[in-house]
């Protein structure tokens, strides 16, 4: 699929924002995965939300099916991820996101992905290989910083260009060196999840 | 318990604002409530929640002790309600909530609440007459609009006075006619109950 390309970044560009809640790990379960659709860095608009298995594999799927099932669907133009990983390893395949919704997915995270102890922690887990691919697909994250030169966050981006993600990023992280939308679905997860 | 006077009602004000998801009515359960800590009309600082039963007696306590065990309790400033009823009929005390949690407590509603419709539908509910003792004592509610004059919305207030209840009702109405924490805590709750 060709890459999407903002000719401009609209102030109130629909954004999704998706994070987990909280989870014992390693323990079988579902836990609360929650989509925020705001404008640009400024207004909730809406609350999504679905359920995905600790170390599974259903988190494309569901997130996509969250996503495509919305009634904000048509006005979303972008996807943010808090990391591709959700509810452990349950490892979201970037590309497939991007296909399935037809959206461009960004991820963000505070730390730098470390491989090698993703790659330690991997091996305890069935279809290790199958998740290590994925989280090597997503690509190498890039190094920037938003509202303070000193907090470095980590981006990836499938679906658009790299230089179209750090403006989206850059323009709804108001509050924090965190995009809006993601520092917000972060409080709702947390808040809730194991509700 | 002597009103709490605001000698000046501050942008970033620490409100909780709270409301319930969905729910089968008439059906024995639980029913999510989401409480959101807003700075104002502007941001989402937490996010709390606890459950009550649908028809019960236990909302003044649940909402209590959600406040009041948390860690955002002491920087809050205000409790707002979107109505006093929950899951139902599970009416807030709100003289109680207030006495409680030391925090003033104010209630919004779009619509006028109809007595005469409310005490009829009591008349199916075990101690109707306790219920309707505790709606009575919430007091009149008052008419005003925010951002929109032809919008009415109602508010009640126990704690403060309704002049400062409307200052802090206005201030943080910054989106749409309802203040910003029962908005959010309103699509938080829908978005999620049930879950």
């Amino acid at each position: 699929m060709k890459p999407k390309c903002f000719r401009v970044v609209k102030p109130e560009i629909r954004v999704l924002g998706v994070d987990d809640g909280k989870f014992v790990p390693h323990v079988k379960g579902q836990v609360l995965v929650v989509g925020v659709v705001f404008r640009g860095g400024y207004w909730l608009d809406g609350v999504l939300h679905t359920r995905v298995d600790v170390d599974g594999f259903d988190a494309t799927d569901k997130i996509a099916a969250m996503i495509t099932c919305s009634s904000h669907c048509k006005q979303l133009r972008v996807v943010m991820l808090n990391g591709i990983t959700f509810a452990g390893f349950n490892v979201v395949d970037i590309k497939a996101l991007h296909k399935v919704t037809n959206l461009p997915v960004i991820t963000v995270t505070r730390d730098k992905p470390d491989l090698d102890e993703i790659r330690e922690a991997l091996k305890n887990l069935p279809e290790s290989e199958r998740r290590w691919k994925l989280i090597l697909d997503a690509g190498e994250p890039l190094e920037l910083s938003t509202r303070n030169e000193q907090e470095k966050i980590y981006v990836q981006a499938t679906g658009l260009s790299m230089g179209d993600a750090e403006k989206i990023v850059r323009l709804t992280s108001t509050r924090s060196s965190i995009p809006e939308p993601l520092r917000v679905a972060h409080l709702i997860a947390s808040g809730i999840g194991g509700a």
